[in-house]
């Protein structure tokens, strides 16, 4: 077999076979296949597509270029969630916890902020001490005696994708929705799970920006998930606005802090609890949502998921003292409001620019090698459908002795819109299936 | 600029401008721009295409990226010709000398045998001591002292223009109009020459099988020429059956002798004295085509082109005697006819299969760091037309103890066809303009 002729295959629209795939990404793998003829085949992937049996044959060929956990200690199905990413999007936080204090398992992997999106990883780590970067046997362990676990993905997970990823980054081949599906579901299928609830993002502020996009994005990574043995869904949800009321790392915390306290924002609190409950079903835990909800509602009156989350911080050796002192995790000294430049109602946050304001002051990287500031970030004072007049502070800014701040208050003035009330929006706009 | 920004933007369609192509090229030479950038913006570029404009400021960066010569001390234009590769096609052997006898200045840089095609460098390098990597400076001595020289690419002309070579072969983006042309204009036009001609082939054994294709790159082609201040045509010619009688590299040699000396196949003959005229009008010796072929009827007839031809072999270093003595060329020991399978005319001699046949001999590179055989090759005996009676030759293998030839004469038996008498097609089959 020849690289060049995959190349020329797939450039002329053919379909890759199984073995073609496989060689391809046992190349990319053990470093023989040349960086130049692997972004080749990327661009001619990305340019001519690829059917869904190349999709799942892709997947699992990154799969299989590392190891795929199991853990037959486990009295139950292991299960995750994923989101595509958005502004604000702390879910993660919150459903772990949840989920294991309501006898799920979640041996949740996650990655860190791209582009104008957060990444659970960069929060998580404003708690001071916290440690993502735990073994698989640390994992294991985690798994048994907590019921999860929130690490960074290992080099022994799907180790083809971090390095196609790394060159997809630099060559233009990142908006490929084959490619992002191997990429997304061959980590998730290596953790081990048995069940997986999607959350696809839509809207501005999403990589999916139409409704449609997001939908095709959606039905190819349940397909791929149902087809290795991972019982997999997806919810389709609005990515227009920042979800809840806090954009940055140590805010973000608190926040999901707040919610698992039953003190947090009405959207973040009824996407949590949806997600939750829809884990539950993935883990064979529950069978009917509303019974499910009942749940996970419980865990959080009862204060079960909260302490689960200390449990978590302590077994991965971050400072449990923070849920009950937020004093204790890093913050910004400065603060600058964003006020309203005109009375109504505020029609709408525009997520993306939000985003970008958070990684102008230090939340996010733009580059690979910037060092992020768990301090700063965005706190919304009047979400979507406030009435506000002239003057008003519709956002907070939370900064550094002004580092990025003309650059995000720049974004954020274009991120307010205010006018006529806007009409109500669902949150969850589509379920797949 | 950054790279992954060009990259973006031809893969979703866009054009590149001027100064983005001309970053790109100048981190191809200097090799800043990482192998895999390069290789993904070629397979955005054949997929997506360039227009007119990007192809034109694309051979100019690669021009750019080595050194244009110019010759002020030559009294007259410099003019060279372009074939876009055939089988049997030695014409720049013939070609160079007779322009050169009749007053014409050509600097020649020429390539290698390439796929099924062979290459004038081959060829050349048949005759004993024949040295084809003269310097830039030896090539201005040679074409001040005998008007015409042969040469192979130096390092100093486009080396933008090898590296991407290299990199277009092994990452499938090879057959890519714009990068085809930007890759044939951006060497003849830094090598120095005010006229043009180029010999696009046309047909089953030429790299455009269909006539629009090999306008489409005519076109193209004469348009950059005319853009840099080369005045440049082109002629569509056929390219089905070999061209002559002889392929091979030490055949061919003889077959271009006998050309000058008046002896050569009508076909070679015929194109070899138009493409020359054509060579005449573009370095403005002559002005019409009548009075331009009636030269370089009289150079053959005077034998004024073989004496040049004499002249090169001398001033390059190899033995002039092998104009008198063909048994001074390698030759090799063996022979082999390939005989009719039925009785009619020879309707058809498929001239791709025949170089593919040439290349199972060892007249041409299957891997580039093969070694050629300059011996070996393939003669036609019944050319098409022909009429033969079952158990005739139509072949002849010239072959080196049973080298390849199981191979080759599987591929000639293929190329043969016999039937009615075919109709007559014409050797040219379009000019442009």
């Amino acid at each position: 077999m020849l690289a060049v002729d995959l190349i020329r295959k797939k450039r002329d629209g053919g379909a890759l076979s199984r073995a073609e795939i496989g060689y391809f990404i046992a190349g990319v793998t053990a470093g023989t296949l040349p960086d130049y003829q692997a972004s080749a085949l990327l661009m001619a992937i990305l340019l001519r597509g690829m059917s869904a049996d190349e999709t799942a044959a892709l997947t699992d060929a990154m799969v299989r270029s590392g190891v795929r956990m199991a853990y037959p200690e486990i009295p139950g199905v292991p299960v995750d969630k994923h989101s595509t990413g958005g502004v604000g999007d702390k879910t993660s936080l919150i459903l772990a916890p949840l989920v294991a204090a309501c006898g799920g398992y979640v041996p949740m992997m996650s990655g860190r902020g791209l582009g104008h999106t957060g990444g659970t990883l960069d929060k998580l780590e404003a708690i001071p001490g916290f440690r993502t970067a735990l073994s698989l046997d640390e994992l294991r362990v985690a798994l048994r005696t907590v019921g999860c676990a929130l690490i960074g993905q290992t080099s022994e997970i799907a180790p083809a994708d971090k390095k196609l990823y790394a060159l997809r980054d630099v060559t233009g081949t990142v908006e490929s929705i084959p490619l992002i599906c191997a990429s997304i579901m061959s980590k998730k299928i290596a953790e081990g799970i048995g069940g997986l609830v999607l959350d696809v993002k839509t809207g501005a502020g999403a990589f999916m920006k139409t409704r449609d996009d997001s939908r095709r994005l959606a039905a190819a990574l349940v397909n791929i998930g149902n087809a290795s043995d991972v019982r997999t869904e997806s919810l389709i949800t609005s990515m227009d606005a920042p979800l809840g009321r806090m954009v940055g790392n140590s805010l973000e915390v608190i926040e999901s802090i707040e919610t698992l306290k039953g003190r947090g924002p009405a959207d973040l609190e009824s996407l949590s609890v949806l997600l939750a409950a829809r884990m539950l079903i993935a883990a064979r835990v529950e069978h009917d949502e509303a019974g499910a909800e009942r749940r996970v509602r419980g865990a959080i009156a009862s204060g079960a998921g909260l302490e689960k989350f200390r449990a978590i911080v302590e077994h991965q050796g971050g400072d449990p003292r923070v849920v009950d002192d937020y004093g204790r995790l890093p913050s910004a000294p400065d603060r600058e409001d964003i006020t309203a430049a005109g009375s109504g109602h505020v029609r709408a946050l525009h997520a993306e620019l939000v985003g970008r304001a958070a990684v102008a002051l230090g939340a996010g990287r733009a580059k690979l090698d910037d060092v992020v500031d768990p301090g700063v970030g965005i706190e919304v004072i009047a979400p979507v459908g406030t009435p506000v007049r002239t003057g008003e502070p519709v956002l907070r800014v939370h900064h550094r002795g002004g580092r990025g701040l003309d650059d995000a208050v720049a974004l954020l003035r274009q991120a307010i819109e205010i006018g006529a009330a806007p009409a109500r929006q669902p949150l969850v706009v589509e379920r797949i299936p």
